[in-house]
């Protein structure tokens, strides 16, 4: 019952789990090494998914290439690099955090990137944390309802608000929702002041010179990271019990291999999602024990694939061809649609009428794992005081300092505001004429005015 | 020649500029040390101001402190404090910087502050430096026609929808403009990941625990910097020739003593202005050579005299009364106000008849100090088409990656969307009798949810 994902720390305690064999792949020096820990005590399998190192760049001539290189894997901390020069190849969430955590210590950092990206802040507006906003069922509607191209246009505009991406060639060919998101709110301040430099794609290395697509060469690079991605797979097992090509693998709901007699294996955390990851592994394993108990059942094996072949297709039309976007999730349904097995879906409709404060809280409310705690298995009582009472934990950790009441300030300039005011509106009144050619085209307005001051930074 | 500021380094190659005496203080250990370099050549004296320790701390117990203390200019680098406990105190913009900077470092950082503070970011709206984005001649219009309660309004929504000032602790009593300002992108995200601990001020250092003002105890602290800011003095010469009080200087126009016989001293950058100091530096030394040469009068000691008081009256009225706001310059007045002593003030109206483009440009973009090179002493041919380009000299340096053209994406999805527009806005013709009722007061229906849907987080 533990979530994997490449950032997790390995040394977890999985002897808590009475009746678990923990499984764990290690890489070592771009080897794949199988560890096993046998804490074989009963029912569970689980199953840690590891990554392996995506190096395909011996084309690239990284043989001849005189720095060091090391796959983002294999980055520990940033001291050793200060002074030097380095690439940063790749601009996932490992290649924006190294790229930016170098960049205080290196002297200069290159960041490629071949596509470009969308960067999402984890400060959302206001300060709330980014998850805690835009997970919540009002938005999951929202999204089903209203045009791909509309949804996307109004995710790059408030992108574009906190930094216009074309300005810092970051601005990618594809859509914000076409990516999984790479999360960074400290990139735009690097790269403004110009410790991270934004580059195309690698064309070769030489020497100690990378090579960029452009055309364009920097020298005496000391360092290349690869943040490339990771390929997973499963060599402890037997090839035909989860096939994987290409980064894709047939399991059902990202849990079950389908072609097992017996039900008594369990992928746990193989999943890309929109949110947070722990939540899910919770509710895979929910569905995990049940199904091992025999309480829950599978269907056969065609109504399976023909659920994987389903979700493999809308991955492959949503988002840009990419061995990242094999496992990709959205938070909400999934997390749904693994209750639905369970039964633990909220009710929402019945809540509407016998509880509208909880039912409202639940639509606008972030999703927090208390939603599947209110009836079912697995039920808890306090579920529904943890929902109401949510955002005051999400506001207490930060209550540190005990903040003084605003100073109110009554101006002596209020007389000149209103009279300004009065002078604006009048002047308004009296030109309603053109008023009416400035509603039906306000940008007209605007462009005689650029026509005189040139705003490169919004017209790009 | 020179801007100072305790930031800035020391080995500036004053040897380059004939004709200058560099006096100089440097400060080693918490004394005060004078180091003189004579570079006698000929008519201008120049002095470098340096601060110094501002520790009044005996009467907190820091003599009984188990850890290590400083201050915050004898702070050099975060890797020599991994792991361990740190209490900054001070949240000015040395105070925020090496809290966010040890952050990255330590086991936790607590940053103490007395007042709070409110909190601006580099990277303003759309990714563009912030100082390009308000230090225009527009702005100063309107904050002069405009009520102080209402521009102190409005910047602190701004400030507000980055993070909510009192949801993090940060909020002071005092208005955004009464405060130089602390300039940090990264704290935010900081405080909010809780590497950063906001605490209020410090009560008492006990053994190695610090004790802060609400009762709340911190202990097993390793160190303690004191980002307490800086006080200035000028132990080199008699001190009579530059009296300070209370970090309250008595220079005309923060530049020329008043007590000297004859103009031969000037003090350059001891300025704290809201916008770059080294086009000020620059400007003031431009007024200098002039003064020198005697092509410009300093007038009579009791106008230079009035001129100072008048300065102080106003600082003290605006600001928060510190130690830190007794040097403080609007950027475009006071550069306006230098410009009018050496003759190079743009002319504005007259350009607005014979170089309209110009003068729009001028008006609505940054003060860049192209401006005071249109004509008079100093003139220069390439003035006015610097100013023309100079947004292309900020975009120059950001382009490193050639960026595609976005996608256009045509939705399956705009019948549905038209569809459910046309239900929208029947329902809305429908109910115009409660339409009217909601627009004349919008928030009822806010009210209406936020009775259902505690959002504490827009209420507070």
């Amino acid at each position: 019952m533990v979530c994997t994902g490449h950032h997790c720390h390995p040394n977890l305690p999985l002897q808590d789990f009475p009746g678990a064999t923990h499984v764990m792949t290690k890489q070592t020096d771009s080897m794949c090494k199988v560890q096993q820990h046998n804490v074989n005590k009963g029912i569970v399998n689980l199953v840690i998914q590891e990554s392996l190192c995506h190096i395909q760049i011996l084309s690239l001539g990284i043989d001849s290439f005189k720095g060091k290189f090391f796959h983002s894997r294999d980055y520990k901390n940033p001291e050793e690099w200060r002074g030097k020069r380095v690439v940063v190849i790749g601009i996932g969430n490992s290649g924006g955090d190294i790229a930016v955590e170098l960049s205080r210590m290196a002297k200069q950092v290159y960041l490629s990137t071949r596509r470009g990206s969308w960067i999402l802040n984890r400060v959302g507006d206001k300060g709330v944390p980014i998850d805690m906003l835009f997970n919540n069922r009002m938005n999951v509607c929202l999204s089903q309802l209203l045009p791909v191209g509309f949804i996307n246009h109004f995710g790059e505009k408030q992108l574009n608000k906190r930094f216009n991406h074309k300005l810092y060639g970051l601005q990618p060919a594809h859509r914000v929702f076409s990516q999984h998101p790479t999360i960074n709110d400290d990139l735009p301040n690097r790269i403004l002041s110009g410790t991270v430099s934004v580059k195309p794609n690698v064309k070769e290395f030489r020497g100690s010179s990378v090579v960029f697509e452009d055309g364009t060469v920097e020298d005496d690079i000391d360092l290349v990271v690869f943040a490339t991605g990771y390929t997973f797979s499963f060599p402890f097992l037997p090839s035909h019990v989860i096939p994987v090509s290409k980064n894709k693998v047939s399991l059902y709901k990202y849990v079950y291999p389908t072609g097992l007699e017996h039900t008594t294996l369990a992928v746990i955390g193989l999943i890309q999602p929109l949110g947070a990851i722990m939540p899910i592994s919770e509710m895979q394993a929910r569905w995990a024990t049940r199904v091992f108990k025999g309480l829950c059942k599978l269907p056969p094996m065609s109504a399976m694939m023909k659920d994987i072949n389903a979700k493999e297709e809308a991955m492959a039309k949503r988002y840009v061809a990419a061995q990242r976007h094999t496992i990709q999730v959205d938070y909400i349904p999934y997390m749904d649609e693994l209750a639905k097995q369970v039964g633990v879906c909220p009710p929402i409709l019945k809540l509407l009428l016998t509880d509208p404060r909880l039912a409202l809280n639940i639509i606008f409310g972030p999703c927090t794992p208390y939603q599947f705690r209110l009836h079912g298995p697995g039920q808890w009582d306090g579920a529904r005081q943890a929902i109401l009472t949510q955002w005051d934990r999400v506001t207490e950790p930060l209550k540190t300092r005990c903040t003084p009441e605003p100073q109110s300030q009554r101006s002596s300039h209020s007389l000149m505001f209103s009279v300004s005011a009065a002078v604006l509106l009048s002047a308004l009144y009296y030109s309603r004429a053109s008023l009416h050619a400035l509603i039906a085209d306000p940008s007209s307005l605007l462009d005689k005015i650029r026509a005189f001051v040139p705003l490169p930074l919004t017209t790009q």
